[in-house]
């Protein structure tokens, strides 16, 4: 008996097994065919980056890109939305420039950036020769009396072999974030960094930065394009350059704003799957790939739900998170608010990597859950998504791992994200209808299987 | 005795295997780092597309370009080059102009390119009413006398549905190909046809067209935008439409130019290895993606050959085909060639699906040496290549085929090329380097392997 239960239960196995697995693939290519046919994505990303534009923290124009996201997901069929408090730090640009001179040359501008939460000269120019640092190491080496004074220059450069461009990001990062901390407690008047860019442009691109707590002074940061960061750095070997800056930006203080919820509550229990992106965007460019794409790629999961009556079991809501770019107290909020709440929370996933054709997930959970995800790999293959290997999760869903939250993010092809990423250059059209489309067409089909499944 | 051997024969085998493997993953490192840093491909494209532009079979700036490639071949290390003569049909567009006219209302210029290989009006105004059909099956069922002296629009749109575009393209271009002959065997004056475009823009892409032998008449056939293309079949549905359509365009005789090759000689023997793309272009656009991208890769792998000192076994040759297009002739005469020669060849690749992200590598072989292949794949997976399950070649070695050369061409992300291929669209600034590079890498990693495996 045993002996042919061994045999026989394969087949039954196999043909319940064969049967889910034709069930789920026909569920994916309806999921698929709606978004790539009726799909209101692209043309929701066109509406909000072209009728609200940039939306950074604290902003007018993020303002109002709550009261956009609201509307969308009514649009899109959540049976709830609302808006969450967040207070959070506001950061202003202002006005701001950096001039150069060379050797007993005139002034030249460079196009450049503060970085984002750096404190400028208070509309006054700061002036002091400039000097050339490769890397934190060299940095170290050099006596504070050979930096007080001074404006340190790092060039470290995006390390373009990398295939993975995040990783670059993440080996270059180090310099935007601390620079200006490092080269503060040895006295320097500000730092200038090279962009944490992947392009062989001039383009100048911002991002967070921040001080030390035990920083005495917090001196200012600014970002000049590739293309400068190379001339500086082979002009500085044989001349003097001395630079002018001047800037505006700084903290002013804190705002309650909201992030912008919706969901469409579970047909058998109120756990909640989480699929997200942040709202907020820096105050350059349009906030299209970051993270434009990820709010209607989010929206566009609920709608689908909806539109194809999948009846899903546990409450699936979106989550349009503030201040992701400076502060991520949108992310903070949120996950103390489900724990006051006691809100029970299987899954959360956020797309900020940019509207990109979809390559795989990144996968945040225990080994069990993991190993499951990955055995769905063959459903996910037919639409380009072959990597479920990597390890990290959205910066705004991270705050709910310590509440034992499986996290996931959405992988797009990362080749084209750092040449527009935190700059004038993230707009609109860069972003292919497709690949945004692609996208959310992942997610939908990732929340279904979860929510069928966990 | 023979139970110690099969144990530890595998152990011997798993450390020969395991160090092979080992210097593999090496040396496609050094490739890769070698391309993505010192890679010239993204120049090359840039000199070839800003200072030559487009490359219409038979045209002056297409002779410019082969002297182009002689020289971009000799800078990149070859140690042949040299043209081959191949005779081609040519093509030429002239003016064109197409007016509809809705009702009594005034005449409306729409957006339009005649399509490669057609004949064009003459210079005189072909006026005619036109008539909608949504396709193959519905056109059938029209009796000759409802097609006799009206223009026949055909409004097939792309499927996006399809995740590989490449299948909506073959889906959707039997129109492009054959429309004009089906209606003008039933007495039509022309045809519009809907671009080959997964855009929602409305850019008229062109493409070849043919004739059947038997057509008595051969009738114009020209190309709109899918907006366009959208508005006129909605406006037919409640209203006569009268178009005027004004070509020059026709087939020019014959003309004798070149495909332009390059090689380096192989160290152990004179069998080849073929990297190759097609130098021709349409006559709107740059030719970037299509294939001016191809040409700068394939140039970058004898490049990396040289510059890293892999001393190829066999020859390795780099083929810059001419008249891909619209003939194929450059194709055609190579594969004749090496067959009068009685050049062995192990081995051809073409790389013309864009210098988009490498996905994976198309396979046209025997199974065994596919499987080979296919076994390679945890060497290609790190350089984001997955997709080793595809049959298919590019069109320039598919004559090869029936000498039985192995067939390849390589799978670049397919989401955005047909947005812009064969259209204006088709320029430099649509090409992103670090794509464009990893399918160089992709390309030489495969030409490593085979070179020192067959």
């Amino acid at each position: 008996m045993k002996q042919i239960l061994l045999k026989i239960l394969p087949l039954f196995l196999g043909g319940f097994l064969f049967s889910q697995a034709t069930q789920d693939s026909i569920q994916f290519k309806n999921i698929s065919d709606e978004i790539l046919v009726q799909g209101t994505a692209y043309e929701n990303l066109r509406d909000l980056t072209q009728n609200i534009g940039h939306r950074l923290s604290g902003s007018a124009s993020y303002e109002r890109s709550t009261d956009w996201a609201v509307q969308k997901l009514k649009e899109a069929g959540a049976d709830k939305v609302w808006k969450e408090e967040v207070m959070l730090p506001v950061w202003e640009r202002g006005e701001e420039s950096l001039y150069i001179k060379v050797g007993k040359g005139n002034w030249k501008a460079l196009r450049m950036l503060s970085l984002g939460n750096s404190e400028g000269t208070k509309g006054k120019d700061v002036e002091a020769e400039i000097i050339f640092v490769k890397n934190k190491e060299e940095f170290d080496r050099l006596p504070a009396s050979a930096v007080a004074g001074k404006i340190v220059f790092f060039n470290y450069a995006f390390n373009q072999t990398f295939i993975n461009t995040g990783q670059a990001y993440g080996d270059a990062g180090i310099y935007r974030r601390f620079a200006a901390s490092w080269a503060g407690k040895k006295g320097a008047k500000a730092v200038i960094t090279r962009s944490l860019s992947s392009a062989v442009d001039d383009v100048p691109h911002t991002g967070m930065m921040r001080y030390d707590q035990d920083d005495t002074v917090n001196i200012p940061a600014v970002a000049i394009g590739p293309k400068s960061a190379n001339e500086l750095e082979k002009a500085l070997k044989t001349q003097k350059i001395v630079a002018k800056l001047n800037s505006n930006c700084g903290m002013k203080g804190e705002k309650l704003t909201h992030s912008v919820i919706g969901e469409i509550t579970g047909h058998k229990d109120s756990k909640v799957t989480v699929v997200s992106g942040h709202l907020d965007s820096w105050d350059v460019g349009e906030g299209a790939h970051d993270d434009g794409a990820g709010i209607v790629q989010s929206i566009e999961v609920l709608r689908t739900f909806k539109k194809l009556g999948l009846k899903n079991n546990h409450t699936l809501r979106v989550v349009c998170f503030a201040n992701e770019e400076n502060g991520v107290r949108g992310g903070n909020t949120y996950a103390d608010n489900i724990q006051k709440k006691n809100e029970k929370h299987i899954f959360a996933i956020e797309s900020d990597g940019g509207g990109f054709t979809p390559r795989g997930i990144a996968l945040v959970m225990d080994a069990d859950k993991r190993a499951q995800i990955q055995s769905w790999r063959h459903l996910f293959l037919p639409y380009g998504l072959h990597n479920f290997e990597l390890q990290y999760a959205g910066t705004d869903i991270e705050p709910m791992r310590k509440l034992g939250v499986p996290l996931a993010e959405l992988v797009p092809d990362s080749q084209r994200y750092f040449e527009i990423h935190h700059s004038e250059e993230d707009t609109f059209d860069k972003v292919n209808h497709r690949e945004l489309l692609l996208g959310a067409v992942a997610m939908s089909q990732l929340i279904y299987m979860i929510d069928k499944n966990w």
